[in-house]
């Protein structure tokens, strides 16, 4: 286990409320750090005092976005101790991350310490109320003080923290999805299957338009052939069609989600049949239309799953389920929340104790 | 012209020498700052002593990337004064940027005269040594300190400014640029037309691999059929083939340039025959071999005109006009150089002085 030195924070800030949480508001009283310069590779790793990054105007993430980041959390076990769930999977993915954008590699030992050292410091800020979770963000930003578009040559790793409320309050809601004609997120060949800043700036309008016509979330379709469907917002999806469970496979523009990938090895392991293909919007809207659509449902670190209840796209409209939860759906959040919180056994060793 | 409180920079730093500047790493004495925020829009423009900027580790920019940019320069005349060129078309293609990032617009007489009167106060850093100029970076970063994908609620634009050095320095030499089949810059759909951060760091890892192998630039090809260019490194791109000028059309996923503009401009202006249209990779490379190809240059801000002395794809190599700069590209550069710098009449009505 690699070590890092602690510099303590003068005074510790209050907690905040548990059932009140914003998600990604409030911050724990430490960060970790950790710099990157040429020819002296990934230096200093420290957990300091949370507080500002002071950068020149002319740093490279404010200009060329060259910034790759991950989401994770930690949980609070019944028993009191609190657990990571399938941490390395971030940081493999973190470092595919930073290959497609040309950033040095993490170390992986070194980035999977840090992040249960900060965990280990912030203890107290993991919260235990129901659904409740401390909220990891590792990320590193490009620090070279200087325009010009090449791959900087210095970095900053960071990692914050904050606790955050249940996501589901009242009950698990299904969603209203809309499918995108006019954006497109991410195309082979791109960066859509990394963790980096771009795809999301590209996301934004598209979200926002959608909520503005009362949908919760942009179902994407591929960048070559507009008809094929990629993600539902930040989410990866999945859909129950006439008892097979259908997804996107990772053709390049497609994330490679963790929830994903937990989910598909679930599936399997109850002896499902699941396939991960090429699915078009089309195919979807007539499976609904034969009645053959059951269940459908996003998977993602923030919601574990969310059932999708109703799908719009041009001008047709799919209910799915009736608008509820499908089982299956219900099954997969039982399942791995039960296994993110420690409430069920683990026979996949997927959890790791901080 | 609206006008701008300064607040005054106790010191100021020493001229760089003009004979040895590096691009985009000596900036000026002051900045340009202005902050929006939701529901006060544009707010507080000031300029400011150059300095660092103190932001939150969770501050939108890092994560999500929502930001944009513009590259322009400050020309020394002749007589003395300074000018600049097209300034409202990089006005208005940073508000066009804005809107496909999700970003309010700039009001574009807050953000010119922003711009002119920065480098009104920084005159004396517009050097007048031949092809030396004053770079001006105008940019907008998404400045709401808290994690979760939405549009910014609060922003910064800020303009930086740093002198640099003539981009010929030992005459004009045609570059080698190689046709990247695996990554993709941009696709339709996506943000390709705009400044935008991720677009360059999308850009990076193909241009760091055409260095490794000798070129100086990658000639991107569309993100859909990848069979048609677009652009060669972060420059539009021009042709000259059996006496025809072709330029790639601007699809969306095209950097609509104020360069290329201005190139096709003077050229239909002198009665040339210019086409914007689709053009394939092997439709060049055929050219070529048929000894048609004549010239071939990219333009930017940076360079103006970059001629292109040799191609690459795969196998295939393509030599352009013996590897000399051509007569079309030379006068292309002579004529905008000379309106730029004022030594030449500017019959377009396209340079703004300051």
């Amino acid at each position: 286990m690699n070590e890092f030195p602690i510099e303590r924070a003068k005074q510790l800030k209050p907690k905040p409320d548990p059932k009140t949480l914003v998600f990604g508001h409030n911050f724990t009283d430490y960060m970790f750090l950790m710099n990157y310069d040429a020819g002296q590779g990934w230096h200093d790793g420290r957990i300091v005092p949370y507080g500002p990054l002071q950068l020149d105007p002319s740093t490279m993430v404010f200009h060329y976005a060259q910034e790759v980041f991950e989401g994770m959390k930690a949980y609070r076990r019944p028993d009191g101790g609190v657990q990571l769930f399938r941490p390395m999977d971030n940081v493999r993915r973190l470092n595919d991350s930073c290959e497609r954008l040309c950033i040095p590699a993490l170390p992986e030992d070194v980035a999977l310490d840090a992040i249960k050292a900060l965990v280990k410091v912030e203890e107290d800020w993991v919260p235990s109320e129901p659904g409740t979770s401390l909220y990891i963000r590792p990320f590193i930003i490009a620090t070279d003080a200087s325009l010009g578009v090449h791959a900087s040559h210095s970095y900053l790793f960071c990692v914050i923290c904050c606790p955050v409320g249940a996501y589901y309050k009242e009950g698990i809601n299904p969603v209203r999805i809309y499918v995108e004609n006019e954006d497109v997120r991410a195309v082979r060949g791109g960066t859509g299957y990394t963790k980096c800043g771009g795809n999301y700036a590209a996301s934004i309008r598209a979200g926002e338009r959608a909520e503005g016509q009362g949908y919760a979330q942009v179902l994407w379709l591929d960048g070559v052939e507009r008809k094929y469907i990629e993600e539902v917002g930040s989410m990866n999806v999945m859909f129950k069609v006439d008892g097979k469970v259908i997804t996107p496979k990772l053709t390049g523009s497609v994330l490679p989600g963790i929830t994903r990938r937990s989910c598909l090895e679930l599936m399997r392991h109850w002896g499902m049949d699941v396939e991960e293909r090429l699915i078009t919007a089309q195919e979807l809207f007539d499976a609904a239309k034969a009645g053959k659509l059951e269940e459908a449902w996003g998977t993602g670190t923030a919601a574990v799953v969310s059932p999708v209840g109703e799908m719009g796209w041009n001008d047709e409209h799919a209910v799915i389920n009736g608008g509820a939860i499908g089982a299956l759906t219900q099954k997969l959040y039982d399942t791995l929340t039960g296994i993110q919180w420690g409430t069920l056994e683990d026979p996949y060793g997927w959890t790791v104790r901080v």
